[in-house]
This record gives C-alpha cells, structure tokens and sequence, in this order.
C-alpha cells in the first residue's frame, strides 16, 4: 500500500496542514521569511502531522485543535533537522542543499531557535496546556538524547540499551508526541491515550532503526543526503554494533572510531558498509525493527474498529519497508 | 543606590528561583546534568526574574506562578548566551570560559536547545497559556532579531530605526516578557499589564545600548569579555553609526567593514574604540539610553503607591549607571 492510501482520510486535513506551515513563513523580516520558505519547501514524508491527524480520528475530531497541532510537531521536526546538519556540518538533505550549506551555520542555529519558538506557538494554538507541557517536555528529551549522542561520539564502549535509550530520546519521543497530541486532543479515554503514545513511541524506535540500516544500505540518490554519514559523524547505531560483536577483533569500525587520522577514514567507512552489506547484519536489525513494529501495534486492538485503525497498522509496516 | 537594595523585597523570593533553576538542572543524563550545572552557575545579575517578581508584588502576588515564570526567562536568557557565544565563538563571558570554548559548538547548540525547552516546561508551570503564548512570540521575536542582525553584519548601510528594531527583537523583548508576565500573573489590570510592559520594553532598549557603549569604554576585566567584540563580530551599534556621522570621510569603522584582510582588524578596532572615547559620542549615546530609562518609567504613575513602584524607577536608573 503507497503511503498516500494510509493517509486518505486525512489527506484534505494534511493540506490544511501545509497552508498553515505556509503562513507560519510569512513573517515581517525578509530575512526570516526567505529562511523560512526555504527550510519548509523541502516536503518530506509529514509522517509526523498525518500520525497527529490520525490518531485524532479514533474519538472527537477536532481540527480546531489538531491542526496547530500536526504542523507544530512537524515544526518541531525542521527544527531539529536544521540544527542536526548545522552540527554534523552536512550539506544535502532531501537531495537539497541544507541551510547551514547556503547560508552558514549561524543562520541555521538561529533559524532552528525560530522554528522551536513558532513550533510552540502553534502548540499553545491548541488551548490545551497539558499537551504544550509534553511538547516543552519532548524538546528537553530530544535535546538530552542528542547531548548524549554527541557525548558518546566514536565510544566504541557503548551497549544495545544504551542505542535503544539515545533513539528513544532523539526519535521515538516525537512520534509519541504526534500520536499522543492527537490522542488527548481529541478527548481519547485514558487506556487509547496510553496506547497511542506507545504505539508512536514504538514505532518511532522502528523508524529510526530503518534509518539506521539505509545509511547502510541504501543510495545517495535514493536516501537525497549521502550514506555512510552516522560512521562519518562517529555515531554507533545498530549495524555497526552488530559488526563490532561479529567481528571483534580486524574491524573497520574500530579502526575509524580509534584511528585519528583522517585520511584513513573513506576508506574504513567504504569497508564496514560493504561487511554489512554482504551480511546477516542487515536482517538482523530488520528483524529488530519489526519487532518494535509489532509492539506498537499491539495495543491498538482497544481503539474503535474504524478504518483508521487499520491505517495505523499500515503505517507501521510502511516504516519497516520504505527506502527512504 | 546598590542593585540588592531595590531587589530588598523580593530577595528571599529570588533565592527561591535560585533553586527552582537548580532543580531545573538535577536530570537523569549525567552529560546534560554537567552541561547544565556548568551554565547556571555563571550567575549574572539576575535582572530579569528579579523584574518578573517586582512586577508581581505590584498586585496580588502569587508565588506559585510566579517563581517558575521568573526561573523561566532566566533560563530562556541563559539559552541565548549560549548560543550566542556559540555563534560568535566567544571564548568568555562573566569570566569564566563558555560552553562552547569547553566542549565545542556541537555541544552548544544542543544545550541552548534543551535550555530553550526547560524554559518552556517551567513556563507552562504558571498555568496560564496566554502566558506561554507570549513566552513562544518572544522567543519567535529574539530569534528573528538575531537573524536580521546576522543578516546585517559587516553592512554600513543601517539606520539609527534599524538599530532600535534590531534591540527591540534582541533584548527588549524579552524585558518585556519579564515584566508584562509577572503582570498578567499577578491578576494586573490591564493599564497596569501595559504599563509594565512598556517599562520593561523601554528598559530592555536602555539596557542594550548601555551594554553596546560598554563595549566601547569599559575594560575587559570589569565586563568579564573582551571589550570591541561588537565591532570584530560586525555588529553596527550606536557608538558606531554616530561615529560614522561624525567623521565620514577616513573612519575605522568603514575600514573595519569593508577591509577583507582581518590583520588590519585588531588596528581599526582599537582606533574607533580610542575616537569614540574621546569624542562626545559616549554622552550622546548615555542620552539616548536615559531617555529610554524615562520613558520606562513615564507610565508607571497608574500603578499602587507602594516601594516596590519605587524600586522598578530606581531600577531603570541603575541600568544607566552599570558597569557591567
């Protein structure tokens, strides 16, 4: 199923959702604005707002306060696309340039600030402080999960659970946001607000996995930034773990994480893609992602029978199969 | 009169905050945990949690909102240090190294963000959303400031209404948020919640300009930054729009600008700093920020007859006379 048929019925509300990202870039400074049309231009999935809208149809839709909602969480999202490639010093997102590559990193940090900033305006657009708490909350997660990240850059000392904890933190955290926004906005009984945060929370550790592996298996041309960036930027994500246990001793990620000199670097990242690659590897953390999949719809059985239950199921396949 | 003395009736109310800003930095992640208790412990003057509180007492005074507000644009102010210093690659502030000079840019970035977001959370713990609205514009506000200033570094051609926008967005902003919350939450009429607004706008204007002639005549030691840094970092403050009124012609400033080679830098700067000290530029510049001061206090005549009235006047005659 393409990912528009798991959207259909919310496919009109997500338009909506888009002419409100458009007027939140239409501001006084010409300045901002030119900024701010750029960095919402680049359309991705808006798997984040659909999820929001979704889980809003389950009891009382109310677009009222859904909408602000789905376009603030997506905001949320440019936000910290935009900070992450200002960091990782990356110059092609969504096979565009970034802001940080066209403008320079000063811009993309106080770009990153305004949209965190209109973000929560949009949240307090709902009129429910509850949900402006979680998403102030899910900031500070997201930004503890990155801190930790960066902290633990080229540690070869780090476990599963440790991996599990940064993408809770910098991933999963979100996509529970989007579905559990939804699910409280519109006045979901308590026992389907638990199981809509947690199947967002699921789902978002399957997603991020599936990112994982595509810096591993996947095209430049498909994935529209370059692979192999996460050895690059020294983060350990779940194929290079499985790598290190299968192969202790002559590995590449332990010469790259170990060895300083750049010039070796190419080469060693060209070698832990191509051991992965031609690996159970692969399949392993397919199998951990479906794992997660398949726990976030574990839940769902108590939500009504509509056919947006089973667009939630959908959508929680689609993020083990997509490519990109 | 000295700062403590009109802080005297919310002293015991500031240790509080305080408090609420250390507890706000006890979190689970040993690395943020460091990260935050590095930058809380720079204590500065505290001006604005102590003006969200004075403003407070003016009406009826309620704690419980308003300590969490006052810890809130502490925080949010402190996010912005950070990643200014970020941005501008400052290795000092308040004499002690900053963040980024300790554990890079990356690390900056991240903990400005979480920052940003702690301040949020605290926010919503007034209970009020109209509050958090203006929390987010600010925010929104201060941000697109420092674009537009980004946007204009190193460019000569600025007008005096350019600078006061630019200062506005920066730094009165958030005076105002300061002194308009601790209004709102202390169930203010709204003559009164306008006339603390504009006090806290007008201060912050007075504020700024201050802390940019500062940066001309004060020494490193007693601002705990180099002095001049306005100027390398191609900021067009006050001291130098009027300096390039007064001497057209052969003027470092205009080198500064337009000279690609940055050796002749540290020369040129030191030569305006010199001509601006010697000049009366320094005292018309102290007649601008006074004016302001005036104009901050020039509405608070509708408000309660009560010392904390006279506290908020001296305080914007202290913001004149600071040396730091």
């Amino acid at each position: 199923m393409p990912l528009g048929a798991m959207y259909s019925s919310v496919e009109a509300d997500l338009i909506k959702v888009e002419n409100l990202l458009k007027t939140a870039g239409e501001v006084d400074s010409q300045h901002v604005a030119k900024l701010l049309s750029y960095s919402l231009k680049g359309v991705g999935k808006r798997i984040r707002p659909a999820l929001t809208l979704l889980c809003g149809q389950l009891y009382k839709y109310n677009l009222d306060s859904l909408l602000p909602m789905a376009a603030s969480v997506e905001l949320m999202h440019t936000a910290t696309l935009v900070h992450d490639d200002a960091i990782d010093n990356s110059m092609v997102r969504r096979g565009r340039s970034t802001v940080n590559s066209i403008w320079g990193e000063e811009k993309a940090i106080l770009l990153g600030d305004y949209l965190f900033a209109k973000a929560g305006d949009l949240c307090t657009d709902t009129g429910n402080l509850g949900v402006v708490k979680l998403f102030t909350q899910t900031l500070e997660t997201i930004s503890a999960g990155e801190i930790d990240q960066s902290f633990g850059a080229f540690n070869l000392d780090q476990t599963y659970d440790d991996y599990i904890r940064r993408i809770s933190g910098k991933t999963a955290s979100l996509f529970a946001l989007a579905t559990e926004s939804g699910a409280i906005l519109s006045k979901s009984p308590p026992e389907a607000v638990t199981s809509l945060r947690d199947y967002g929370f699921n789902m978002g550790i399957a997603f991020q996995i599936i990112d994982d592996i595509l810096d591993y298996i996947s095209t430049e041309e498909e994935m529209g930034k370059p692979i192999g960036s996460d050895l690059v930027q020294g983060t350990l994500t779940l194929p290079a773990m499985l790598l290190l246990q299968k192969y202790p001793d002559d590995n590449p990620v332990k010469r790259l994480f170990q060895n300083k000199d750049e010039a070796d670097r190419p080469r060693d990242v060209a070698r832990a893609i191509a051991m992965v690659r031609n690996s159970e590897i692969v399949q392993e953390c397919y199998q951990v992602a479906s794992d997660y999949s398949s726990r976030a719809c574990s839940g769902l059985n108590i939500l009504p029978d509509i056919p947006t239950r089973k667009a939630l199921i959908e959508l929680a396949m689609y993020v083990i199969r997509r490519r990109k």
